[in-house]
């Protein structure tokens, strides 16, 4: 599994004040936490802290000058992913992309020139995904786009875009379903992604539900997820799932090597 | 889902003294416990604290004098299930034939005369099985045989025959695509079922591969499960597997709701 950490986002509000009050600390406590938590990348959002390019930039070198995990440069803004992927000091991914032409014209060749990987969102202007084949069709116009103009199908995340299960129930099925066609793109596949606090948005039993989805999720072919590293029983959950689908060798302590065997 | 309490087994230390002390209080603790946790039916199983069918059949009466669950017949002696049946005040389930021919020329009829629903385990005297097709060959044995001797597809519960993944680890995925194509034998499909607690036996972390391996379970196609209806979090991840199915209305109370409705 390829965890991302969610944590270093402007919509939470320590992280909001952090970056009014330029406040390192805070960032780099949350780069630590979710970096020794497992995070494989560090998602970094200003949300609705800022928009100046500079305080952006401020925070992914926070990060990096305390921990060695990879960024993911979460923005929508063009400028500000071309602008922070040069000051990324590992291969960062882009979050994210659209399935729109001119969106996909404008970053594949940007995460070509830096050796970066691409997140696809599989919506475009005329909105979100309805169905497993919206999901599909779009998630495949990326994949083809980006395998054209040079990226390798292990740069490539395709999104299928969750959405809440109190508000969209039927939703979740299709986007599992839509997973499960994406392993089918190409051999080997693209990753295949979700940002997973979605689904239980404004949900009761947020946990419980975010693991089972995971779980359910991977048991379709996900392999990375944007989530609440932190949570143990839920980066323990996928490890779990993982272990079931032979992907890595059962010893009873599995969960113990596989965080070592990622350990920077 | 089905869940099928496992507790009421001459395995279990307390059982067997149960059984050979003529103990009913023990018997119907567990019968209690488990129906109030959400059991839909109670394994009862004499394990090798007794070989005589009168204690067999003391232990049915003892729950039926407490709970109204309705019992599964877990022996494989043709002569105790016949006369198990006899006193089940509700339909029961007989768990359970393999494919072989003598044991299907047996069970079913016995199945079909009393009403009673039958767990089929994709095994016979060659063994049990070594990988996906085998359990579906089997499995698609046991259906059609059950079929055209009587039972409807509801009646049917196939057992895919769940193995440790201590041990044979790339068991544990085959069974899942196994589940996956028994959905596919007739519409509408017949029950599948997993005796879970196989899948953890003698792993150090038991309640999560449980809890891990049911929902992937689950999300393949299964829909019954003989387990520790006391765990709580088990079912309560089950119950949010069948929700992100869509299977039964998301609510903020869905938990809640869920047990209520099942409630007898």
């Amino acid at each position: 599994m390829i965890f991302i950490g969610e944590r270093i986002n402007g919509g939470f509000k320590d992280i909001k004040r952090a970056i009014q009050e330029k406040d390192k600390s805070i960032i780099q406590h949350w780069a630590k936490i979710q970096t020794e938590a497992g995070a494989d990348y560090l998602d970094v959002n200003m949300g609705a802290a800022s928009n100046k390019v500079d305080d952006f930039i401020w925070m992914i070198e926070a990060v990096q000058e305390t921990v060695e995990t990879p960024i993911s440069i979460d923005s929508n803004k063009l400028a500000f992913i071309e602008s922070a992927i040069k000051v990324c000091k590992h291969p960062p991914i882009i979050n994210s992309t659209t399935a729109d032409k001119e969106k996909l014209d404008q970053l594949i060749p940007v995460a070509v020139e830096h050796n970066a990987s691409l997140i696809g969102l599989c919506m475009d202007k005329k909105g979100a995904p309805q169905d497993v084949n919206q999901r599909v069709e779009l998630g495949a116009t990326i994949f083809s786009e980006a395998i054209d103009k040079g990226l390798s199908p292990d740069q490539i995340f395709l999104d299928p875009v969750t959405m809440p299960l109190k508000f969209l129930q039927p939703q979740a099925y299709h986007l599992i379903e839509a997973v499960r066609q994406f392993t089918l793109l190409s051999s080997p596949p693209p990753h295949i992604i979700v940002g997973l606090s979605n689904i239980s948005s404004k949900a009761s039993e947020m946990k419980l539900i975010n693991r089972v989805f995971l779980i359910m999720c991977i048991e379709a072919g996900l392999d990375a997820t944007i989530c609440d590293v932190t949570d143990e029983e839920l980066l323990n959950s996928a490890i779990t799932t993982e272990i079931i689908l032979n992907k890595h060798i059962y010893s009873d302590s599995y969960i113990k090597a596989y965080r070592e065997s990622r350990r920077k």
